[in-house]
């Protein structure tokens, strides 16, 4: 592996909060609930919100909005092309790791 | 481990060109040219400078300017505290990334 591959990571990848959000999504056989993910992540709903935004723009998440018992519900899901992104991030970052 | 312990890395880290510049450095014994660096990753001279004067700024690098053959040479090398982090980085996301 050249230390250049890390490079074809999918970009939104590389930031940390991003990076716990899918792993969170993509560990989770259910879609997870906005408030869910922002209680696990400590996160604000504004800060939530716009790494959401992001991570759907590029097909990473699926939302669904519905009503639950006459309330709207937000739940996210980590799409197939998500979870190829963040195995290939996965097989690179311990690639890194071998060497160092 | 929780989602939340990878916002507890070094924040200059969730950046994949800093990613690798580190992972260079971190795998060589020997100190790193700037030029080496710069092909290696194949970074504009401008780019990498930039990059590295964050990492030295937080330690993470130490740089060593001195002549050889009377032309001005700069290397680099990771520090101990930026072998810590890095690693501490890799582990993070490995153990984060396995549950998917």
């Amino acid at each position: 592996m050249k230390p250049t591959d890390l490079f074809k990571t999918h970009p939104l990848l590389s930031d940390r909060v991003r990076l716990a959000i899918m792993a969170v999504l993509a560990a989770s056989e259910e879609p997870v609930s906005f408030t869910e993910l922002a209680e696990k992540l400590q996160l604000t709903r504004g800060n939530l919100s716009s790494h959401m935004q992001k991570l759907e723009s590029e097909n990473l998440i699926e939302v669904k909005k519905e009503f639950v018992d006459r309330k709207p519900s937000t739940t996210y899901s980590c799409t197939k092309l998500g979870r190829t992104e963040i195995k290939n991030y996965l097989v690179q970052i311990e690639e890194l790791l071998k060497k160092v």
